[in-house]
């Protein structure tokens, strides 16, 4: 606390991300990265981008992902917006197309950086309640009444439950007068993205990483979909706010990593299939496990607490993320889909945790 | 437009940045640049940070940058702010410390992007005159009455003049109540910086920049100096925008970069030698030139508009910047400090206008 903060600094609760660990041998499993490394075709090109260019400023439009993104979703460059990671596009979202007099709906557990930039600009907003089952309704956010807009996570994190695109088409059919906004960081991993509603939908925008599935957390790319108009708030504002979000490297690897669609394919292939297996196994345990068209599993085990399982793998040098709000998830890890290898490791810690005698409540 | 907008959209005005062309060949003086590339050890320290690691999320606090410029300023690591270039910071630095009731003070020239963020978060300003000279005056900012901050580029931009750090401590000493922001981003070229200041004030700031003196204005770093209090402001408002605006890449580069003296020191002495060439060679051509201590010259040439004398130049394929606001300074272009054979190309240029026989005006 200091006198010389800004008023709204106080009232600010910054997001937590899962903890990077400075120690050696842990298997990670807490913040849902790829578990295989970006492709040759990728390194190739940042090591290309690198050398005696960096003094150089980049191209502040970063036109090359632009048109790299463009052409993945069938859209033009106008129809894309592209920032520092999906984290500062969802940013500049809330504060361009999001901040209205009526509150934005958002669902009771979703991404929980939503109502941090909510409260960092002062944004109201409302929750609307999953239902028992942990998905999401449509009918239960066009109950919830006046908007100013829509955000969801698309699959929903950290369920990893998916929203059929008929029912977001639905949604924008009923909803004409607000932005929906779907975040398809996991999208690739088994949902069907809502990319295709963007010619016939102008409130409609679809935010996608390259953190997930193109295996790029480290180098920070994230971008949007939307009608030229909402592109264009996105982009006043960022142009308001920094010019040069996206460093050389960053639009070298990412036009890579959005040309490698064999690698891609592959990629995500692999990772459903150990997501299969480590459901299957979860479920041979007792465990509770949400259908998942994500990178990760959301799961719980009938004796323990999400804190208690959380804390128990930890000792086995196994992270995965527990979440203590809100209390109907509290029960739960999230797990994220690593090699097959780790995924053994996570089942044989786990299986020594299952085997100790001690109550875990 | 859209009505999709968020009310503040339509008020914004972005900042455009210099130019940069997608044509070959062009002498390119227009956006401050560093000539020289960045050094060996900076490339091998971003190839060693490439690779497998890129699909792991960076560390959200960039401790190893932060220890990087703590060493190198002599201050404590909770001492620093690192950024996505000093753009990102400077941002954050207005919505966290410069967000009060009363109108933050800012010369009526100075770098342009400061009215843009203030007009992003609704910030009054009120500009205080550059004396007839261009100089920053200390008094004439202690007489603009109460303020909510001050901020100025030392040395200022696009004048280049700097302001000693004696000045900046009296002003520090009369000016307790707000914070006091000095924009370094071009003081390794023959400035005072304020760093010093920073154990003795609890309400100055220094932002700093790998973008000029460093040579990587492509890789986006950028921080600020100051007590902990007011990095703890900065860090809350980072951490509800985007945990991570720095890649693995700009983390292991900036790291590199700020350890490399020697390459450092040579390469900001052979700069200002060039620009001592350069002044001198322009006055001798008849151009005023405002004594600079940064990496680019300020000058006008008596017969000629800055509008027609950076077109004339660019039909010579040479690019400076030139501001046709506010009206004192429309007949200056400011031009960046090249190798010396791109000053001497720009002096070729030079000559060849001011041998035509039109008028400029």
């Amino acid at each position: 606390m200091s006198r010389f903060w800004s008023p709204v600094v106080h009232t600010l609760t910054p997001y937590v991300p899962g903890e990077q660990p400075r120690i050696e041998g842990l298997v990670k499993l807490n913040t849902n990265e790829c578990p295989y490394g970006p492709s040759q075709a990728v390194l190739r090109a940042i090591a290309e981008a690198s050398g005696e260019a960096l003094r150089l400023y980049p191209d502040p439009q970063a036109s090359a992902l632009k048109a790299a993104a463009a052409q993945l979703h069938r859209l033009s460059p106008e129809q894309v917006f592209v920032g520092n990671g999906s984290d500062e596009v969802l940013a500049h979202v809330f504060m361009a197309l999001l901040k209205h007099e009526a509150p934005l709906l958002l669902p009771d557990i979703s991404y929980s950086f939503y109502p941090v930039y909510a409260r960092l600009y002062g944004i109201e907003t409302r929750q609307v309640a999953l239902a028992e089952d942990f998905s999401l309704r449509v009918d239960d956010l066009l109950a919830a009444g006046r908007n100013g807009g829509i955000i969801f996570a698309n699959p929903n994190a950290p369920t990893g439950m998916a929203l059929p695109r008929a029912e977001i088409e639905r949604l924008l059919q009923a909803n004409r007068d607000s932005v929906v906004v779907v975040d398809e960081a996991y999208v690739d991993f088994g949902a069907e993205s809502a990319d295709v509603l963007v010619q016939h939908y102008p409130n409609v925008l679809v935010v996608c990483t390259l953190s997930k599935s193109r295996a790029l957390a480290g180098l920070r790319v994230g971008y949007a979909l939307g009608q030229a108009p909402l592109i264009e708030a996105l982009t006043r504002v960022k142009d308001s706010f920094n010019s040069y979000p996206l460093d050389r490297l960053a639009i070298a690897g990412g036009v890579a990593a959005l040309q490698d669609t064999v690698g891609f394919t592959q990629m995500r292939q692999r990772i459903m299939a150990t997501r299969q297996r480590l459901s299957q196994a979860l479920r041979q345990r007792g465990a509770q496990v949400l259908p998942s068209s994500a990178n990760f599993v959301f799961a719980r085990l009938p004796a323990w607490t999400g804190a208690a399982l959380a804390a128990g793998l930890r000792e086995h040098r196994v992270l995965v993320r527990h979440f203590a709000q809100p209390a109907r998830i509290a029960d739960f890890v999230r797990i994220s889909i690593g090699t097959d290898a780790q995924i053994d490791t996570l089942l044989h810690a786990l299986d020594a945790l299952l085997q100790a005698p001690q109550s875990h409540r």
